[in-house]
């Protein structure tokens, strides 16, 4: 059986962002059974997260992935970008670029302060695809 | 089709906790065929973890958090709570709140040494809730 | 119905190493029909990630796990073995050892840039196992 998989692009602009992509996820698995949602970043220096946003913590965490993975701290290896580029690809091993969620009578199983974010870091690429896959249960 | 789905309530106390919950996993799928056993916590300030416990790990894990998101050294913008409730509010982007654990003849497939956890550094929420969803295969 | 499982074994050797096993989980989803891929590691000092390696991102994800979860910096309740042991073990909460990837049409939907490696900073377990499981969509 095909999986039923739609992809959409998320402008996240050229400074690190937090953009929360939830009103995309809640759309797709509207009116669908049970089941399992994919959620799927096929990006190198970009992640997924559920975080509350709108009460700063998303700036917060911006804030923390620029203070704890200083540029000027580390002597990066991965040197094909802009200054700190190096730390951009270390952090999807930390906030990684899937996540799967489960689905009851076409809601996501979100709590009342969770939103999905897309965190990306990375100024040089203002536009981000995501994969969206619902297994039925 | 439903989602086999059962909520319970974790008891994570008044200070910063590390809580064994494989009991609860293990009972939940015991006598179930192959599948895969969805693990979701809705709440954004605590996460799950795989990770070895009983020697000092699960001590080192929040003595982690407290060292390397110390409240004293970032001015978090998240201010609703007691002094370094914005860290609780970020480490769900680090240690998520949901995973996927194969299950095989009824049985996790966890290594000897994993623990199934549940990470809660907010001392303001002493009860929390865990969702288990089993899909079959 | 019986999940569809495969265990195979990775050198890592006697340093900490980031082994690219892609190419295992792309033999294996060959042929299938589209579903989810779970990656479960059975090890407590061990994880999966999602980054681009080859471009010396995976000498610096290592760098960093040594730097900022210094043996020197933290005196680590868990001593069982050489000095550092006791950040290996708190390493899978931030570097979970499972993911799960969309497969669609025998292939894995990663990105161009992305590579599916086994982080094992624990120098005593120079083999290691990692447990594929296909669920059909």
């Amino acid at each position: 059986m095909a999986l039923d998989t739609e992809i959409f692009r998320v402008r996240t602009g050229a400074e690190p962002a937090v953009v929360d992509i939830g009103y995309r996820l809640a759309t797709f698995v509207r009116g669908r059974r049970d089941g399992l949602l994919s959620v799927f970043v096929p990006h190198s220096t970009a992640g997924l997260a559920i975080m509350e946003v709108g009460s700063g913590s998303d700036q917060d965490l911006l804030g923390y992935l620029r203070d704890g993975m200083s540029p000027d701290r580390y002597r990066w290896q991965q040197r094909h970008g802009p200054p700190g580029h190096g730390a951009d690809h270390i952090i999807p091993a930390f906030i990684s670029p899937r996540l799967v969620i489960p689905v009851q009578d076409g809601s996501l199983t979100l709590g009342s302060w969770q939103s999905v974010v897309l965190v990306d870091t990375n100024i040089d690429n203002p536009v981000r695809n995501v994969r969206l896959s619902f297994v039925a249960a």
